[in-house]
Formats: structure tokens, sequence, C-alpha cells
């Protein structure tokens, strides 16, 4: 009565983590984790799960179609979340009498959206938020951009420009050239200069809401000055030309942009970048995108904005804030793109061999002795030939051995070998394992000879 | 036109995590994640929707009743995982040929349960499993219960004590008490010792087999010796009375015990108890349960075992190993109801004070300072009143604040306060922050007077 095999599979456009890119992954969140706490921020979490109701309606077309979403077992029309910022709404709105504002969270999750899978695209992946709700101080923008900044130095995906805009200075544009009440089409077509150039996005305007072609061609002329942070803002009055928004705009940029150099943040980090639109989003006022100097095609992989009100589908009490997240699934794709990201299957520092059964006790107190002072140490579960348990350490990426027999604890000493270039020495145990450990911790920290 | 305000509620059965929560969340995921690697665990992910065919029929009646699945926007049958095994299964046998064996795995994920809610479950909820796959070594058994031990001590819960058993120590005694065609009901009954008693477990397995009453009884009889580990493995052959699987089992339980105690485990924290029977899982040989000796009526925190083929409905290769759970929500909701859950909604260590927002520049410098030597420090974003600054500080649970103002910059040093006890001290911030900093240390260590 054989049982019919069920084939082994992940469903079309979800995949697996193995141990190297998920090892990349926690390396990720952990220094995220700290980054974000170091500015004050806490973690909260949400559901998977949310009444269909809440999250309807709240994002896109797109994301209302992208949704998976069905009817639980006791009848309840449900979806699963698509991003972490109408979870947050909710959440805010249930729990104001609790947090106290201003609240500063981070929440760091998986989403799911059901897009027509493409390279690079999947149906789940992580985003990694962080805002601060409840105060419209411009302290908190210019925190925005010191998180980003701190987050991008630590994480080691080489150098990146954190750019900078401010709707508001978009809006006051469209205001003075009449544009207004396209503001919504022409938001959307900006977000392509970069992807498609000038001319299509002037044509792209001037078909959607009807303008003369030299009012598309001066919007997109205007938003086209280039130059250092300082460069820019000596121009901007001019490209404001009076209009009291986009003049409030400029003075939120010049104020961010002061703040963030008076933290000690390098002038080549921060770019004004006034074709940074954001046209899907709702933001009202400082708008970033961050992007990785060595893979600029990639996109942005940390995006963000100021927010007039954050819970007004669930509150009638408007809730500012800003925030920004980042993208782990595509920064993991860069950092792979890039060659940074690393091919250790094993988070083991050093594989003991397991030569003779007999000596099991003397294997487990050598490990137990290597952990406690702090090393990933993996003991051979069999004791198979010496050549097979090598090659299981070399392929799983472990960088060093310990071979023991019996004549080596009779002197109180084990050999140790790093794989990578063969450098072996006998270490006495005779005193205790320290110095052992002082030369694991040597070899781990030298970089071996190819 | 104004909308209609959404209800701004979780589902049933679901529920948000506040920071203070949250950040105990995060806290025994990190140390799990540090003492899984330091045995050579790797971490894996796999999605959180599955084919419904790889999910279906693997678990009990109960998990199929209680999985979440639909149809999706392709119309392909879909399910949300229920626990970690079963894509643990699916995964290892779709990727054999990249893993290598012996596979040492960790997955610390959510996973989803459509049960009856009540107190304490949850319908989302969190497990954190470590497997060791490919390997029939006592070794591995040995490292499971270790690492079960490091886990617990590390996480401050308090005492606790690994229960152990042996599968083939109670299939043994039924085979000779010729009860083997029962076993699956029996084991489960057995389960329920401490929870009903003795007498009862005897009265359901005879109106469950039919067998005599004082077959049952002789049954119940001899699980129930007690004793240090020494002491049961004296008496544990009488009870194998010759019957080779459960000699066999005796045997592995005599390895375990002193492999774990040879690797310096305190005897206090092991034990031997034959009525562990997990009798709804498919261990066939070593099978542990935990308890926190301060709680033991919330039940085994982590558990776990051997069994004989992992991938049995995915590949002909049997795939034996063994692995535990620690059931993260079980752990947080016992530290909570024994007071060990902290009630700080803020990982900032200090908050500074906006006293004066002409001096942002300032007090950004003095924020990026403290952040650079390791501290999480929070400014606050608007300049409101002190005393309400204080307040936020307070109720957030954030232990310190800074206040300088025009005065104290110019003279380079700041007021800083512990909240707890109002011990308060200038420190000069002439050259640099390094002063500050240690004091902010030594306030942080020191217990502050109630």
């Amino acid at each position: 009565m054989a049982k019919q095999l069920i084939d082994a599979r992940t469903l079309k456009g979800f995949r697996d983590f193995l141990p190297d890119r998920m090892m990349l992954r926690e390396s990720i969140l952990e220094t995220a984790r700290r980054v974000y706490r170091s500015y004050g921020f806490a973690p909260i979490d949400t559901p998977a799960l949310e009444l269909f109701e809440v999250l309807a309606g709240k994002g896109s077309e797109e994301t209302d179609r992208q949704m998976y979403h069905f009817r639980d077992a006791g009848d309840r029309h449900v979806g699963m979340r698509f991003d972490l910022t109408i979870p947050l709404a909710r959440f805010v709105s249930q729990h104001s009498n609790e947090l106290g504002l201003p609240f500063k969270r981070y929440h760091m999750a998986t989403v799911w959206r059901g897009e027509a899978p493409q390279a690079g695209r999947f149906r789940e992946f992580m985003q990694c938020d962080f805002d601060t709700i409840g105060t419209t101080s411009i302290v908190s923008d210019i925190e925005t951009v010191l998180v980003v900044h701190d987050l991008f130095a630590a994480i080691g995906a080489g150098e990146f420009q954190i750019r900078v805009n401010n709707r508001k200075v978009l809006t006051g544009l469209l205001n003075r050239l009449s544009l207004a009440e396209h503001s919504t089409v022409i938001l959307r077509s900006i977000d392509k200069l970069s992807k498609i150039g000038d001319e299509a996005v002037v044509g792209e305007i001037t078909d959607q809401t009807g303008c003369p072609i030299d009012v598309a061609a001066e919007v997109v002329r205007l938003l086209s000055v280039t130059g250092s942070c300082r460069e820019i803002l000596e121009q901007l009055p001019a490209i404001a030309a009076g209009d009291p928004t986009a003049l409030a705009g400029v003075q939120e940029l010049e104020q961010l942009v002061s703040g963030v150099m008076a933290a000690g943040v390098s002038e080549s980090r921060v770019a004004i970048d006034l074709r940074i639109a954001r046209g899907l989003d709702y933001y009202t006022g400082t708008i970033l995108e961050t992007f990785l100097t060595a893979h600029p095609g990639i996109g942005s992989v940390c995006s963000g904005g100021r927010y007039d009100d954050l819970t007004q589908m669930f509150s009638k009490n408007p809730m500012p804030g800003i925030g920004a997240s980042l993208g782990l699934d595509r920064m993991i794709a860069a950092m792979e793109e890039l060659g940074l990201a690393p091919t250790q299957q094993s988070p083991v520092d050093v594989l003991i061999v397991q030569f003779d059964p007999a000596l099991m006790t003397r294997y487990l107190q050598l490990a137990s002795s290597l952990r406690a002072a702090g090393l990933a140490v993996e003991l051979f579960p069999e004791a198979r030939k010496v050549g097979q348990q090598f090659k299981y350490a070399s392929r799983k990426g472990i960088p060093l051995v310990i071979v023991a027999g019996p004549e080596e604890f009779a002197g109180n000493r084990v050999e140790v070998k790093r794989l990578s270039d063969g450098l072996q020495t006998g270490v006495s145990t005779a005193e205790g394992s320290a110095e052992l450990v002082t030369w694991i911790r040597k070899a781990l920290a030298e970089p071996g000879v190819a």
C-alpha cells in the first residue's frame, strides 16, 4: 500500500531561504534593529491576517487587486497584509491610549502581494519600516535621514546616496504653472524621469493633462537643477518664484539638510533631487530615496517621507508622521549582484572532527569549553573518515577544523587547521582551552592566504 | 463627503505586540539564535503559503481542520503553514542536493492555526525549531538536550527541568504486555497522566483498548518510577524485562544522560520521566519536554524528539533526525505570569530634552556622539515644557534624561538625571562625551533606589 509521493515544490513567486541568504538576512535585520533602536524606535508586530475591510481601499488599486484575501472558517472576510503602513494606522488608532505621542516604532515583517512574478519580484517579501508618529517637527525629518544614513553605513553594501526632496516644492511649482489639478498624474510621470528620460515624460504629461508642451517642458527643466545641496538650495528660491507652498518646502529642505550635515553626515551621501516625487504615495512634505552607488540601476533601496494623516480611515484626529522603509529583498538582491553576499552555508567557526567514538566525553567537553568562550562549534555526529568530515566542513564554508585522537588527548593537545590556506598547529589544552580560543580567534580574524 | 470610518480592530484570536512584549520577543529570539548557532545550526526560512497538497494530511486530523487554506487568484489551492516541520520536510526533499548531510537548521517563524480561541491560545504564534537531519548518532540526541539546556539557562525565566524519555522503552513495554496494537491510543492517554491522574488514565486505557484493568494499571505503575537519573537507570533493565526494543531504548537513555552530564549539565536540570510520551507526534527514540520550575502548570515550553523518517511524504529515501521546538508564546506567557516580563515601552537609554529649538545643532551633535558610543538615544522632537518631556520619558520607562540649555552648552556641560531615584549630576563635555558616556553606563548598570 505504497503512498503516493508528493512533489516537493514551492508556490510560484515564493521561495525558500537557504542558510547563506538567511544569514545575510539575519545580519541586515540585526543591523536595522540596532540602528532603529539607537534612535529610540521601539519594535511592534501586528497580525499577518487582518479583516478585509481594514486593508481594502487604503493602498492603491494595484494593492487591492494583488491582495491575498479569502473567507476563513468562521466566514470572516480576511486579507494578508501587503504593507506595514496600513497595519500601523490600524495599530495606532486601536492603541492610541496606551502609546503616548510621539510614538516611534519599527516593524520588520513579511508582506504578501500576488504580483505577476518576474525577475527579482516575489509574492512574499520583507519590509523594515520605521516611523515617527504624532509630531510635525523637522527634527523627525532630520532623524529619518540620519537613521537611513547610519543603516546604510552599517550594512556594508558600499557607498550610497540619500536623495531628498519636498512635496511642497513640487506642489507649489505645479500650482504656479496652473497644473495643480493634474498633480497626481504629473507626479507619477516625474517618478519615471530616471527610467524613460525627459522627453518621454514631457510627452506623457502633455498627453495626459492636455497642457502645452512648453509648460510640461518647463516642469521638467525646473526639476533638473543639479549640483551640491548648497548650490541647489541657492537656486531653489528662484524656482519657487514666490509661491508660498513651494517656499515653505524650500525652507524645510534647508533645515533638513543643515540638520543632517550638523550631525556629521558627509556631503557626498546626501543630495537634493527635485526629480524624486514618490508619486504613488500620500506624502506631503519631505520625501527621500536611497541609492547604492555601485548599483543605481536596482532603484531606491530605502524610501519614505512625511505624511499629514496616517489614520484618516480609522479616526477623525489627524495623525501626522514621517517614516521610511528598507526594502530588504531588494537590498539582498543588490548585494548578490555586487558579489557582496556571503556564500558560507554555516554559522560555525570550528568543526570538531569525531575521530574516535570512545572519546565522546572529551569531544563534548571540548565543544562546551569553546562555546563558553562565545565560539560557534559543531561536533561531527558520526565517526566517519576524517577526509569526509573535512569535506563536509569545506562544503559548508566552515573555516577551522579541530582533530584530536587518543594520542592528542593523552598529551593534552589538539590539532587545529584553517581550511582556506592549510595553516595548522598543535595547541596545548593542558591548562584549559584559553590558548586554543586565542589561536582560533586569531585564525578567524586574519585573512587566509588564498 | 465624509468617509465612513472603519473600526480599528484585530481579528478574533489574533493580537498586536506592543513594544514591551515585542522587545521581550526579540530578546528571546536573539538568545535562541545565538545558542542554536553556537551548536552549528544554520537559519533557513520557507514561505508562509504552501501548496495545499504539501501541507494537508501530514499533521493530525486536527491540524488539517485548523489550517487556513483558500484558492488564490490563480485558482491554486494554497494553505498557510501550521507548523515548521512539514515545511522542513518539503525543504529538505527539494534542496537535498544543495544541503549536504547532516543538515542542522533552525527556523524561527510564525504559524497559523484556526483553533477555537481560549485563554493563552492564539491563531497566530511563533515557533523556534531546531533539527539535525540525516544522522541517527546519539551525539545529536545529546546535543539536542544541551541546546535546550543552554537556551533555558540564557533566557532568564528561572530554573527549569528537561524531562527525557525514549519511545523504544514505551513501545517495548507495550509489546511485552501485548498492547502493541493499541500503542497510539495508550501513548495519548499516558500524555494525560500529569493532567488527569493515574486512575483516570487507567480507566481510559481499559475503556479504549478493552484490556484488563490490572494490565492497564501495570502500565501506569511501571511508568511511575521516580528518582534521580542514576536511580531510574538502575531500575530500567527490570522494567524492560528482556524486551529487546525496550532494552535498546534504555541503552540510548543511558548514553544520552551520561553525555549530557559529561558536558557539564547540572543533575537537577535533567530528569528521566517515563510518563513523557508525546503521543500525538511521530517520534521513535529520544523524546523530551521542558518545564519551568516556577510555573510547571503552563506545561512543556520546549518539546521534541527523534524520528525515523522526516520526508516520507516527499521521498523514498528515509531521512532520520531529531529536533525540538521552543514555544515562544507560551514562554512569554509564563514570563508574564511570573512577573519576569519587562514593562518598559522603549529601548532608549537616555532621552535628550529639547529645551531650546535654537540649540538644535548642539542636540543633534550630542545625540550622535552618544550613539557612536553604542547608546540608544532619543531626542525629543518638540520644545515642549520640560515637565512634559520628563513625563514622556517616565511613561515609556526611559531610565535617564539629559537637560541642557544655552547656559549648560556655554559651560560645556549637561545635566543628567536618573528617573528611578532622582540621582542627578552635571557632567562636563569640554573634552567630548567620554565622561558623560561613563556616567550613563554606570547609572544604567547600578540598580536605582526605588
